[in-house]
């Protein structure tokens, strides 16, 4: 990860933060709660996309469907990556324009298929022989891309084998979707998500660029190259500025696909993680035996109300404490369920202050990501995660 | 695992499904949906207390607080295990009287201790010396029983070690709590869940009676044994008939225990899993290249949509579609949304009707449990799982 050392120090993060963690500390909250920072998002996305270039930023709705994300992104030129209807709905709602949201899903409902197709939506993705008959039935004439997989072991959180097709069976889509009365016009991948070091999208890249260059031989007018997501966030290990990233990024799509007429980039983690902080609580501080080498810090925030990006211990978030200046120790860190499986961090303990106790404060950083929408409905009589726009 | 062959054959579940399954077929559904049925919960509680004889029977509402099921459960004299304040809301709701709901979770909101306090609550769990000051501020007076950890290593989904104390550590904590004016009346343990061989409660039963034996030694006047869950629902592997699994477990604990004026056991599970049954949709089956071995198969419900107990692959479900009588194949299945990590079963692949296609109806059973409540507010902006009691 030689690149990753040029850009030390260049990250923007813990500075910008701060505003966040000013706001949590003026105010009391009665169960855990989401602060967003929408102008950090704005800022975030002209950092993106000076790096970018002339790439369209498809926001990856997922990651955070917040009106007030949407609605700034909207008001500034972004476009949107769906995964439903309902995120569909979310973009209009704040004032998309339909042409500018892609249908990512590789697997679509059929009915939700003809309700962006009747909105107005002209992209969607595909991955299946089965998807595209779906697409040709219900969005006749669509633009389609075909995701590829691909072998990315460079990102803090690789991907499962579930998105994407091979090689071979992506021309063979394209002829498909041509049949079928289909337009397909480019190529998707995700390199992985929260990948750290820009350099390691180069054998992606390389990859893609065989399957692109096979599609043209073959006759097929592809001229939209949808690099996808896999940004990262800073969760404390350096990041390069995402300015200098992107750029990297940009160099790199440009060496191997020349002058593509339309490139997307589908950012989510990348663009709203640092956006966000969590305010949260010490419920209980504990050691199981006199001889337990850890201690045990029972948050009122787990893994089914907001955190649940902790599976596997994956995401490593920062916490900041009003005692971090006091000596520190190692801590199991558990949610609140009554569940067993409501565990955070183990395998790797987290340091924190010794004198923590229950009814103190806890700031989770970065967790403007994958944390509101994945909080569950009320699991253990748990509301979802309080969301606070300032 | 000797006793369990002495059950097989006994399992009420596969006839008794059959009236969710007449009904899911006669339905049409719009999106995912988990079919309840209320008098096979009732049928099931009197199963179960048939065996635990006069044990109360603590439902685990965080297994399933549709208020249909605490109206019936409260009806037919059932208590409660709350996990939080909303939880005890919901009971009361229902009807219970709150001498009947045990406030469970070892890790609670001083909040919310108050909240239960004050409603008329006696009963508390804990496991650590600053929830017991917390039960003694919110909560004066109070009967508390103590959660041990326990070795137990045969349940299909053993436990972490979050919840429970040593054994030298309970009786501290017995003796502080009544230095705190608290009434230390009991212990309490988890036995792990899914304990489907009723033989796997000795050992675990046996380190309980060891504390149990020297608390009352040391003067403490115990008279609650709180057994906990681990009863078992049927997912496909033969487990033993309710009333039986319930009276060997009721024996092995008179052996140990003698006439314990107070025995709770806190079903959650075994009591309601059976009685719930999901009807979701195939989206999509593709292979991924031409040598692949598995389809993937894709639902219209994931894991962040109600199926959460997938993770690890735990609890492997029973999938029923309309081509069971078809030549049959391993499948990958997956959730529909766009996470890479929204894998059901892929160590494991799940045999499934080679001819099983976009828009085909797969129905799973015993959902009733660690289903809903789960399922996340959102993620994807795929709604949260659709309830219909029947």
């Amino acid at each position: 990860m030689t690149m990753t050392a040029t850009f030390t120090g260049l990250s923007a993060a813990a500075p910008v933060s701060s505003r966040l963690e000013s706001f949590a500390r003026a105010h009391v909250f009665e169960r855990p709660t989401l602060i967003l920072d929408i102008d950090r998002v704005e800022a975030q996305y002209h950092a993106l996309s000076a790096g970018l270039g002339r790439a369209a930023i498809h926001y990856a709705v997922k990651a955070n469907p917040a009106p007030e994300i949407l609605e700034r992104l909207a008001a500034i030129g972004g476009h949107f990556d769906a995964a439903s209807r309902r995120e569909i709905e979310l973009c209009l709602a704040a004032g998309a324009h339909a042409e500018d949201i892609s249908f990512g899903n590789t697997v679509k409902k059929p009915a939700d298929i003809a309700f962006a197709h009747a909105v107005g939506v002209e992209i969607f993705a595909a991955d299946a022989a089965e998807e595209l008959e779906k697409i040709a039935e219900h969005a006749p004439g669509a633009q389609v891309y075909i995701r590829l997989l691909v072998d990315a072991s460079g990102a803090d959180w690789p991907l499962t084998r579930k998105f994407g097709t091979s090689h071979d069976v992506a021309l063979e889509l394209m002829a498909q979707a041509r049949a079928l009365g289909l337009r397909p016009v480019g190529l998707s991948f995700h390199v992985g998500s929260q990948t750290r070091d820009p350099m390691m999208w180069a054998p992606v890249l390389d990859q893609i660029a065989q399957v692109w260059h096979a599609g043209r031989a073959a006759g097929f007018e592809l001229d939209l190259l949808n690099i996808g997501g896999g940004f990262p966030a800073f969760y404390g290990d350096d990041i390069p500025h995402p300015t200098a990233y992107a750029a990297r990024v940009a160099e790199l799509v440009a060496e191997r696909f020349g002058d593509v007429p339309r490139i997307m980039a589908e950012p989510g983690r990348g663009l709203v993680a640092e956006a966000g902080l969590i305010a949260a609580e010490v419920l209980l501080v504990s050691r199981k035996s006199h001889d337990d080498l850890h201690r045990w810090v029972m948050l009122d925030i787990g893994k089914f109300s907001g955190l649940a990006e902790t599976m596997d211990e994956a995401i490593r978030y920062q916490f900041v404490t009003d005692r971090d200046h006091e000596a520190m120790g190692p801590c199991i860190l558990a949610g609140p369920s009554c569940d067993s499986a409501d565990v955070l961090y183990e395998k790797r303990p987290v340091s924190l202050p010794l004198g923590l106790k229950a009814g103190d404060r806890i700031l989770i950083r970065a967790c403007g990501a994958y944390t509101s929408s994945y909080a569950s409905v009320g699991f253990n009589g748990f509301p979802p995660l309080d969301v606070v726009v300032i």
